[in-house]
């Protein structure tokens, strides 16, 4: 077996994300893989052929989850929940003696924003491929049995870019979307997800195996771990966000013929919302809140129209709901005002609400005790950014893990995360599964799948 | 003859206006005919076969322009330049006897704004289908042998929203565009005129008219006309018009992980510059300058990634060029003022520069002499609107006139003329082509064309 193939070598790691960042790179060390695109397709025919070739079992579901299952666990083995070699186990007389045993799933996504950096989602999928297949080997050298088997999963559409909402995949999968609206949205072209999924053949049919668990490893996409030099970070709570849906309606007309005290130019009023919702973070404390404009389309644009409307979103966040809610608030006048002022309409939905979310506090002391055992560092922190593990955590114990970006740059090229950190975070997430599958977080009791009391309780807090 | 198929007839005229609306036609009543598009390929050949069906000879250049063709003169015969029947003109020693008559070209445009108006440019299309066939009836009746012949055109691509610049086909036509640079412009997708041309078969390969004198009618898209009753406006000169091309090159992040302090937002530095753009008109008399943004795109386009780049482009008129150059100026020192407080690229270029034109006097004589035959208002005015005859001034004199425009609003559905304002326009151009085809205006001395002495000097006071 040369290096290539073998997953406890570091270098193979290395070469194989290395290899994926060529899939859709783009001239300046970027990727542009945008859900459903034919690089979208390239990087997840190579996931399906690498994974089959390291023996794992690949199942589609019907929004285009991928997953790379490892039966560790053989059909009708009683499922404990200790980590005692299966040889040794009390067998538990609540347990089923003949279930297939549920899955711990560990992954994140292969798909990127336009012009995006080459860790964002990809780092965390290909960590997962290899920290699954050590889980096995280790499992195979120490003969235990464990409570769970295993799976990799590469969630559909994590990024939004072309399909909004984000994190659309993990979040039907969790239970919080429909899936038949998410196959119903559409891109600016009107392409549904459900055509572009069948026209790259990923429309599954299979049943998704059932999580029992999930962890996730991603970059930081901020600067704290490299200010402080830590080598891991492991999330406590998400970051309470929500978009404003803005549509500013005005009145067409000529450029040139049209006197300036006759016109309803929407793109002059929307200029205005553009500066209320970067300017709205003044009136909180320094970083409290981020706030700003992605997306923002002006019709009929053509050079000599006086533009009749503009279709944009805000995204607010923070860590403190009430914060947003302020922002909202205070955004929401101020749009009144100005199309008062103007003399057109705007309208304002709120959308894609998400609560401040709390890890449970086992899977953060597990990642503590995980990074420990490696002589490695690691902080608690929060996430601003959304993540698949934000959405599995409403369905079952999650374990989110950060390692460092190189100047808190993220969803650009020049996103950079060192091989010598992504190789640790590998190392860490290893760990973590290993734990997982021999039963800790999640627990079988008569058959269904429960959490710990201090999961089920943070779980109670929160709001989908 | 039916009152469809007699020229004379306004209610032929009307039901032929009302018939050409229904193509393209968008729910509030306007039109979507961008140049080369479907819609654009179904009007030209409804005006193809109305021509053949009306005994013009259709010709197409290799820029798409269309010209219906009237031979009025037969070959060979003595071109005079008085309006007395040929059989009693007194040969003139100075012209060739064996060559060609030139044209008098008629006509605007049949291509529209996106959800544009159903008059702007078809109006005058079809009011200059009609005055053909008039002033040919009237030449047949009275048995006069006419100095020119006549020709109407459907200039390609006035509007410019797809492909930039606008007033594309005339301003090739004129000598002012290069035929091949403007073959090769691409649209927002990447397709070329020459592409699109070839696609919708009107990549032409005749030998246009050789024209002598051009008139055109439009709607005002002001409100001058409605304000003070006014059948008919001629246009003295046109206003000064420049636009700049603003690019702002930011660096794109993530809108949730990315702090505030560490954004460089295109979005946010581009919507100071719109204000910009607008506000600069307060540096003058009221309604002194116009200036907006019409076109302005957004990269990515990401509801999650704060913007690295808005291209977009800014429109400046006046009546005076010492206004758009001082706002111009202006400008250039506020955007590079936002530029260094949000510590980002913004590159500004000048283009498509028109400068102020005047048409020639005798023109303007004659459009108020045939309004007044026709017992009808007319007042003269400047043209704030960029149009065909602008460009055809360069060549040849020019005669523009406008009927009046309900609230003075173009480029827009809700665009209104009314059906006896349209008939009385017609009118008068058929009076005004009457006169150019005997004469008025054009001259042939020694075989070449020349136009009159205050023609020259108005033309010589332009520069291209």
């Amino acid at each position: 077996m040369n290096h290539q193939a073998d997953p406890s070598s570091d270098n193979a790691f290395l070469s194989t994300f290395h290899h994926v960042a060529t899939i859709g790179a783009t001239d300046n060390n970027g990727v542009d893989r945008q859900a459903l695109t034919p690089e979208d397709k390239q990087t997840r025919d190579w996931m399906r052929a690498w994974a089959d070739a390291h023996g794992f079992e690949v199942r589609v579901d019907a929004i285009g989850n991928m997953f790379a299952c490892l039966q560790l666990v053989p059909d009708g083995a009683e499922i404990t929940n200790d980590d005692t070699p299966a040889e040794a186990a009390v067998p538990d007389s609540t347990a089923p003696k003949d279930s297939a045993a549920p899955y711990v799933l560990i992954g994140s996504h292969l798909d990127s924003q336009p012009l995006g950096g080459r860790f964002d989602g990809a780092y965390g999928v290909i960590a997962a491929l290899f920290a699954a297949l050590r889980v096995k080997e280790e499992l195979a050298e120490s003969g235990q049995q464990p409570t769970f088997n295993l799976a990799v999963v590469n969630w559909f559409n994590e990024e939004g870019g072309r399909f909004a909402p984000s994190i659309m995949g993990s979040s039907v999968y969790a239970g919080l979307f429909d899936l038949d609206e998410m196959l119903a949205v559409t891109d600016l072209e009107g392409t549904s997800v459900a055509d572009a999924l069948t026209a790259i053949g990923y429309a599954g049919t299979d049943t998704p195996p059932e999580a029992i668990t999930y962890a996730e490893i991603h970059i930081e996409q901020g600067r704290i771990l490299e200010r402080e030099t830590t080598d891991i970070g492991v999330v406590e709570s998400s970051w309470y966000t929500q978009k404003l849906d803005i549509d500013v309606l005005g009145e067409q007309s000529h450029t040139g013929a049209t006197a300036m005290a006759d016109r309803h130019d929407a793109l002059v009023a929307a200029a205005k919302v553009v500066l209320a919702v970067a300017e709205v973070v003044d009136e909180f404390d320094d970083e409290a809140l981020v706030s700003s404009v992605g997306q923002h389309v002006v019709e009929p644009n053509s050079p000599i129209v006086v533009p009749r409307r503009v279709h944009m979103v805000a995204d607010l966040r923070s860590s403190d709901p009430a914060i947003v809610q302020a922002a909202r608030d205070s955004l929401r006048t101020q749009i009144a005002e100005i199309a008062r002022a103007h003399d057109i309409t705007i309208n304002v939905e709120d959308f894609d609400i998400r609560d401040k979310r709390h890890f449970p506090p086992e899977g953060v002391e597990l990642a503590e005790k995980a990074a420990a055992n490696e002589g490695l560092s690691i902080r608690r922190l929060e996430t601003m950014a959304g993540h698949d593990s934000v959405a599995m955590n409403n369905r079952v114990p999650a374990v989110m893990m950060f390692v460092p970006s190189v100047d808190g740059v993220s969803h650009c090229e020049r996103e950079f995360t060192t091989d010598e950190d992504m190789v640790r975070g590998v190392r860490v997430l290893t760990s973590v599964a290993g734990e997982l599958v021999r039963g800790q977080l999640g627990e079988v009791r008569d058959g269904e799948v429960w959490v710990g009391r201090s999961v089920a309780e943070a779980r109670s807090s929160v709001t989908v």
